[in-house]
């Protein structure tokens, strides 16, 4: 088939069938969109998240991390303008109490765009152009009103001055901000430098969809990276920050300083998604639109991804500027600048911001690698083309029969091969099923021990995407799938 | 020095000069007891995670993984006995609005140890001896209440039946019950088999503390391991769930099923210290006498460090009956049984948990580490002496002088040992202190690039617990490196 037609239910029953994502919370009925990832996705997600941890912060020397929390001081959150800005308009029908998105309903139902408008605005229409409940079919609704979309909680413990409500993240970035003084303070790090975090947040959305693409609880891969400031924008900072005319209002040589960061981060994104096994075809750019733009960002620019379900964001690459950093500057009290070491100018640093959602990554990579293949024998098979650094079971070990001393040869195989990984036994079924069965998981290679193994201490190694076979010996199996695929 | 001697505040220090961890949201005044891992100890907490997973889950053909959410559905909760049992007794100031555990204020100001008194004896002592509150040092106490150990937060999306209450994890055992089923259903493990699951879970406790030892917001490493119900459980039911008794009161051969999978389960947790590097002086086991096994356990032994503020629960391994399955199938109204291949037998399995803490673990690698050493030559250095299995950074490849290629040269070696992970490349200050800045962060080698280099193509590797110096050919070194260290 062509992948083009793929379907998400295809892909949501291939994950639940074969152990990569399970409904979560299924045997009391779901919640809340949430998820879990079964034996095969949980090693999957690993392998993505181990990949970009190496790429992006062990083996960059520009590069360090941060682990933090997902509950952080509550002012971090009116730094950042959450509190204030990072609300739903929320309608609840009154005869069932649930509850949908006032600007959703309206503008499916009246065909009237109500973004921006006032909540009062938006309860007016719901009267007047008699909008109904879905639940009810009704005009049972009631007055929309403001919903933020942080989860909220209280803390055994009270502050200070007596104040007990937290927040989970909404978002990673500002673990990362909160910490800039003690990694400039205790590393030897110098401007241009990142620093890196992956983690979860969560967000209170109404109507999460298209499984796990939009989710309230999901991890992000996050970098910070910070620079010294444009020429001339502190100078100039009303001309500088002007959204509309964006960057191109700049004097040239700041423009393309700031672009030549940006466009490494972004072109450095573009090259991940080749390194996971993105399919080309269906990756994008996608330049935000001055209105689009969020408060904080002057440009952002996204990847977007040809999802079953339509043309999605994947990824992002913000330039922050000095928002952050300097809105925790103000509400912290604490000097949150770098002293540069040569030419001992201080200043608040910029930021260039490439963000990574694990959970779409997972979901981008399980629809280019899915496949389903007819043969020349006339049958079809269901193939995961993964590339092998993703692949959650490396290699597959498959005694031709389950006695004679083949299962004993092949765990020793097995046990020889764990260096690359995730080394799958089974002995179960005819051979040609058991081949089905890893291609539909997308192990790139599997080894055969036969009787002959025994006598000539060589194996067959099967090649996933190919399906052809070769005789390897034991003694240098290692290094031909080294060389070969890990 | 002796290791014996060390203080928190040693470890608290070290940990926060050199970028292992920095008290959370710092800049705000700190939050909670909260804690961010810098860029050294998000990479040695990386390390041990990574380490586990590799020996508990990939490596072993009777181990699976999950990776659940935090925000399960809220009747898992209900079934698990969280919402009922997991609460601290609290008593609030009326003047200042600050929180205390009732028990343990009780207990300092008056010696009567509260444990299991109803909340309304708790009040009546409070009242009666005079038990002032810590913060106006004045009896300004209210009543004792109950206050969840559960953070609780309110969902956007209501529930059918209206609901919006839903709880972050206490515990990340239930995610792992929860997927049992699905586990059972699409993947290919037969009883026994273990499912494990690295994630955080969250307490409200008021009286969090000794550094990243007790926190609101922690990282479990769990294991669930299903085995077959011992014989005559289910037809004793009433004798095998004695718990005055416990396991003595069991049949032999009954008992010793049960012990021989439980001990090789603690074996493998002693194991897993040594592995890590921890101090065996200062491991030691603890069997929970019966009146304080939880409310879910027949059997539990811990294993307990001597952290600095005392011995204390590192791990735990604990026999959990059928408890946790039966409650959900009860609770969910769906099977969750398991159905034997060979006997076709049915029944819920029994289960061996495993439980290790990633703070805890970390805490207790420092802890074990940590040395200061008097030298010969009468100085002193602080030496981090972690396992390389475990260490942040593997190797520091450091240029003799800033100039004449030697900054290329050690390049290009950091490059071909980034294989084995984490390669720092320091070029500044006098060579002696970039060896003492390694030691104090751990890293086990340091390779120096010297003027002879360029001409014999060969460094000079200094073992940081030696201090001895080797002079190794670079296309070697790996060889070498991997041989005797990685």
């Amino acid at each position: 088939m062509s992948n083009q037609d793929l379907t998400i239910d295809q892909i949501t029953a291939v994950c639940k069938r074969r152990g990569f994502i399970y409904p979560g919370s299924e045997i009391y009925g779901g919640f809340g969109n949430s998820y879990t990832y079964g034996p095969l996705g949980s090693q999957l997600k690993k392998n993505i998240k181990d990949l970009w941890w190496k790429t992006f912060v062990q083996d960059r020397d520009d590069m360090v991390g941060v682990d933090g929390d997902i509950i952080l001081h509550p002012k971090t959150w009116h730094a950042s303008g959450h509190v204030a800005g990072f609300n739903d308009p929320l309608v609840e029908c009154t005869e069932t109490n649930k509850r949908f998105r006032a600007d959703h309903i309206i503008e499916e139902q009246t065909g009237i765009d109500p973004e921006g408008l006032p909540l009062d605005e938006m309860t007016k229409i719901i009267q007047e152009k008699g909008v109904v409940s879905p639940a009810t079919k009704k005009p049972t609704l009631g007055p929309v009103r403001k919903f933020s979309q942080m989860f909220s909680t209280k803390m055994a413990k009270t502050s200070d001055d007596g104040d007990d409500v937290a927040y989970l993240r909404p978002e990673t970035a500002q673990a990362i901000f909160l910490e800039f003084k003690n990694v400039i303070d205790t590393t030897r790090v110098k401007v241009p430098f990142g620093i890196g975090q992956i983690g979860k947040a969560f967000r209170n959305e109404i109507t999460p969809g298209n499984f796990i693409f939009r989710r309230l609880e999901f991890e992000q891969m996050e970098i910070e990276y910070f620079i010294a400031p444009p020429e001339g924008f502190n100078e100039n900072r009303e001309k500088f920050m002007d959204k509309e005319k964006g960057l191109d209002a700049w004097p040239t040589e700041s423009r393309e300083y700031l672009l030549e960061i940006f466009n490494a981060w972004l072109n450095a994104q573009k090259d991940w998604c080749d390194q996971i096994g993105l399919d080309p075809d269906k990756c994008h750019l996608k330049e935000h639109a001055p209105e689009k733009l969020s408060h904080y960002s002057l440009k952002t620019i996204d990847i977007e991804f040809d999802f079953p379900f339509g043309r999605k964001e994947l990824y992002g690459c913000a330039y922050r500027t000095d928002f952050d950093l300097s809105q925790h500057e103000e509400f912290s009290g604490k000097k949150l600048k770098y002293r540069d070491p040569q030419t001992n100018e201080e200043y608040i640093p910029h930021v260039i911001e490439p963000t990574w959602g694990v959970d779409r990554s997972i979901l981008a990579v399980l629809c280019s690698a899915y496949d389903e293949e007819d043969l020349e024998d006339g049958t079809s098979r269901t193939v995961m083309r993964f590339k092998p650094e993703v692949a959650p079971v490396k290699i597959a070990v498959l005694p031709l029969m389950k006695k004679d001393g083949l299962p004993e040869k092949a765990k020793e195989i097995q046990d020889q091969l764990k260096v690359f990984g995730n080394v799958e036994y089974d002995d179960g079924g005819a051979i040609g099923k058991r081949y089905r069965r890893q291609d539909e998981v997308g192990t790139p290679v599997c080894i055969t021990v036969d009787y002959e193994s025994l006598e000539d201490d060589a194996v067959t190694v099967r090649d996933r995407d190919t399906m052809e076979q070769e005789r390897i010996d034991i003694n240098k199996l290692n290094d031909y799938l080294g060389q070969k695929y890990f």
